[in-house]
């Protein structure tokens, strides 16, 4: 049998013993282990820099424009006028950084467990973090399960921009959770749950659209691609009390806006909401449906 | 230095030293080297069989219906009655399968270069294989570049269902090869293109693109997923003297048809050409616009 060294320059992320993804590694620029997990920053041959955490692929500085601006201009552009939203998560910046590019945004308020991960992003992933210096941004370090639980303060746009049901994500993808969202909305107020993937995660996403249905009015899941993730399609999830992610959709606003963006125009805004037969024939009781016919 | 043993029990395929996807394999079931390449059906823990040439994952059960349903639907949707049908490539029968679900098609003819790709996949790929028996297909064993070239038969709908530029694979995506085949189309034909990732292949969009533009009326590219390829997401090229993949689709002949599909739909079929802000600036000036405002 063959023998050979272990190759230590190889970032590898395994998926339940029947998948792999390797990504070739130049140099380790940061690795710490925080209170809740080991945060690390490392130079790739192909993807530029990438943050883990526990070892699982968070972003790469490659395709993370993707996830940023889905996960933020989606809601922000079907919200008529959102001043206050509210992220949970997103410590890299990334997220922050697209929402504040709408001018109607006058407070962000992200709650970040990990200051590492703020740390380290700071530090190392300048194109990601540039909104962390923004002065309508208020970072709060804490756990966002009991700020939502706690907070009095009221939101147009909540924002969970968490890694997988494991580790200190695993508080982020249960009713009780989703309870507290609920209240910490405006009437007029829209939830985004980064939701996994189609293919590997079903369950994960039966399980947080079934526990938000008793709580929203509207259910849809909306999808995006990703070179950072097992599987490349993955989801979020967009609840709100009302308003509808296409008919509320204002076809003119993102050229009006003047918001430059690598991924996100109008037409993937609408393309994200359809989604394939493997998917609505699994969820459909619990999605409201959508159409391109407006 | 850590040493561990080199684990046979992987399928990897490397992207140019960047990125590596592994499958873990649970037995070869086939394995030979023909006149063109390596020929291999294993059996996977977790996407169930896989086609394999010279290494390279072709298809895997898990997912294979998407490639197929997309590669075929989309045209055979547009045109309004397609009788004839000519696959270059697609020997392992998916894409015959989904194109012989059409009852206006009166013949396919598939021109296949490896003979040994058929076998394989007759004995292995029960789900893929299932119209190799259908009496409407007439399979060819040859050269697809030479077939086009030579043949004084029309098609309405083309479709080059090939594996990537290289090897046997590289003379598909030549100029003088488009020429042949806009050469096979009637008037309202259509030439359906495996386009490759965005991300990963970007030149050979690029050089499709610009060997096309000349020939056709009407270019443009549409979107897939992928468990199979690097970077999730693919494109397929539509290339037509006039038929418009939004304007001509009928969104009631779907319905109407009785095919059953797991991910192609009518919505899914309009999203697909809905491309990204990094597509549409790099390939503006090739690509005719679309948009799903009808």
């Amino acid at each position: 049998m063959p023998i050979t060294k272990f190759d230590n320059n190889w970032i590898r992320e395994d998926l339940d013993g029947i998948f792999r993804m390797g990504f070739k590694k130049v140099r380790t620029l940061y690795s710490k282990r925080s209170q809740f997990q080991r945060v690390e920053i490392v130079e790739t041959a192909g993807h530029g820099r990438m943050l883990l955490l526990d070892g699982i692929v968070m972003l790469t500085e490659r395709d993370a424009f993707i996830y940023h601006e889905m996960i933020a201009h989606v809601p922000l552009f079907v919200h008529p006028q959102a001043a206050k939203v509210l992220v949970i998560g997103g410590g890299d910046g990334g997220t922050a950084r697209e929402v504040l590019k709408h001018r109607s945004v006058k407070r962000l308020v992200m709650v970040e467990i990990d200051p590492e991960v703020v740390a380290a992003s700071r530090e190392f992933l300048t194109g990601v973090n540039a909104a962390l210096e923004d002065p309508r941004l208020e970072v709060v370090i804490g756990d966002g399960i009991r700020f939502a639980a706690e907070t009095d303060e009221r939101f147009d746009i909540v924002i969970i921009d968490s890694s997988d049901p494991v580790g200190p994500g695993v508080g982020l993808f249960v009713r009780t959770f989703y309870e507290s969202i609920a209240r910490t909305l405006n009437p007029k107020g829209i939830l985004i749950t980064q939701a996994e993937s189609p293919f590997y995660d079903p369950d994960t996403q039966l399980s947080m659209l079934t526990h938000q249905r008793p709580l929203f009015e509207r259910l849809h899941l909306y999808l995006y691609t990703t070179l950072s993730y097992p599987g490349g399609l993955y989801a979020f999830g967009f609840a709100s009390q009302g308003l509808c992610p296409l008919a509320d959709f204002n076809l003119q606003r993102l050229g009006a806006s003047g918001i430059v963006t690598r991924y996100y125009n109008s037409d993937i805004h609408r393309a994200a909401f359809m989604l394939p037969v493997f998917m609505t024939h699994r969820l459909e009781s619990l999605l409201d449906p959508v159409t391109f016919d407006r």
